[in-house]
């Protein structure tokens, strides 16, 4: 577990000022403050009131996704959650757990059983055992990228999908490109159904027919363009939408190997705007998701909940990112 | 304006303890010192911090909306606004204001003018002139009951109208009633759009054609129920679902006025459940908006615009609060 000292080496900054930052003295500026928080949190360090028995307990349940590196798409959301919560003195536990863990433990349980006032959920899938359970929960439960109707117990954290779409197929419209592919991610999700919807909505408000062997569901994963790619070229497609950024450095590999150019002959978009998606070759053109923010926001959520304020929803807005791997369609001869 | 003195009267304690829960004293309790600093808000008491020259501020524009007195719909609102907005001190305007006063003055230019930092918008209607100007503004701008796509500094805040409507549809059904009629309030809101939208799918979801003479928009006003009850009666209507309380208040009389009895003869529902809902004879059964936390909601949202969060929609919850104006349906012989 990290240190005082380890806080003080990574910002640079004295013992003295570390400890300053974790007991709130007023004589440092708020900003620095912050910092030294959101560094502690990052690097794993608990306070002795954190550390006694009987602390107020959080948990944040993740399946289907990587988060133990900064550039995986759950680590900025975890650790935003837990800089927001540590702030109220939580103890966050980060539970990976599978569909088989799901049959076995019941989460109202669980939750009960571990003493947990609340829990997070990330990258779960609709068919997930859990998910049919939260339709009645009385346990207070925050939902990542997933929505329970009706249920005051549970609230729904996201990103606008449908506005980060429309960016993408306007910006792919506005440079001239008309056959546009969309490789998405997992069937059973519902942002995957989002995405998709807003690919047809989009392309509908721009007057563009979509033809099925224009869009295709793989997994959120690299190896997804091998399979779908094929089709998209052999129909000629000019320009490749992907969920997600992964998908895209998979597409951008595929087409390499193909001996294709990424812009030049054709434009690849991602969604999600990872940290490696600026160094890719070429940098990607994405759709940002605050991640940090998410993670703040499904703990704000999920404090209402605790408190009796039933929020049911709360979107972040998308921001489109422009970098090379998208150009210009030329058109051919 | 409140003294310190007017809050002590107000919840029965002592002038030392307001002056605690002001000064955040860590001597009293948590829930003390935040009952003293929402009544300093509601009572209008301002911290010597507050009134000093250019502290920080705020603005709410409210507009075809009733305030100033705790029974309208307006009131808890702000209250809730001011209560959260206080805490991070800062200074907050209400402007009651017109469409004539937003086609003399820019949004932007006001706020800039002005030296506000942000504005909570309340009650505007879709064709009001501000309303288009805020998809460009620059300005923070949270917005009661609206939505503006795209633009990174405006946000919206309400109530799921979709479930809130679905509550009362299956409410009615379930107590036997399949001619319903929906007298909905004000033309080019957002708000009535989407509770109309609601009364189509959750009928249609159940089976029940909707006619024509059954839905009528007429206007957040009690008078609205004179001009429609008349046509839903002739066609057999069993039960009125409202698109405010206020409305329902009028047709609990109209009907009373025309020998009807309520529930007996007609059900009546409401939506928001304001204060005198719960003494209306009979008591009204309505959906209730927590209007003290989109308040709070309204400022959050805000306050993370200010410091570039994009929240694009915050949703809370309806409850349904079912009272004495709903009952079975009793079949003609």
């Amino acid at each position: 577990m990290a240190t005082i000292k380890d806080i003080a080496n990574r910002l640079g900054i004295s013992l003295g000022t570390v400890s300053k930052g974790l007991n709130g003295a007023s004589d440092i500026s708020e900003e620095l403050r912050q910092a030294v928080l959101d560094t502690a949190v990052e690097m794993g360090y608990m306070t002795k009131k954190m550390k006694q028995e009987g602390h107020k307990k959080l948990c944040i349940f993740i399946e289907n996704m990587d988060y133990l590196e900064p550039e995986q798409f759950g680590y900025d959301i975890i650790l935003g959650f837990k800089q927001a919560a540590y702030r109220d003195n939580w103890h966050v536990t980060v539970l990976p757990i599978t569909p088989a863990f799901q049959m076995k433990e019941k989460y109202d349980t669980y939750m009960l059983k571990n003493g947990y006032s609340g829990g997070f959920l990330v990258g779960f899938a609709l068919q997930d055992e859990w998910m049919s359970q939260l339709e009645n929960t009385s346990v207070p439960t925050a939902l990542f990228d997933n929505c329970i109707k009706r249920n005051p117990n549970v609230s729904y954290i996201g990103t606008d999908s449908f506005e980060g779409i429309e960016f993408v197929i306007e910006h792919l419209i506005s440079l001239g490109h008309r056959r546009i592919a969309f490789l998405n991610g997992s069937l059973h999700s519902m942002i995957t159904e989002h995405r998709q919807q807003a690919f047809y909505d989009s392309m509908q408000a721009h007057g563009l027919p979509v033809e099925d062997y224009f869009v295709a569901n793989g997994y959120y994963v690299i190896e997804s363009a091998k399979f779908s790619l094929p089709t998209f070229l052999e129909h000629g497609a000019t320009a490749v939408v992907c969920g997600s950024d992964v998908i895209a450095y998979g597409v951008i590999e595929e087409c390499k190997q193909r001996g294709l150019r990424v812009p030049e002959d054709i434009s690849v978009v991602g969604f999600d705007d990872l940290p490696p998606s600026a160094k890719t070759e070429p940098p990607l053109t994405t759709v940002r998701q605050d991640r940090i923010e998410l993670g703040k926001c499904g703990y704000m959520a999920l404090r209402g909940l605790i408190n009796h304020v039933s929020i049911s929803k709360t979107l972040l807005r998308p921001h489109f990112v422009e970098r090379n791997s998208t150009s210009k369609r030329i058109e051919e001869q």
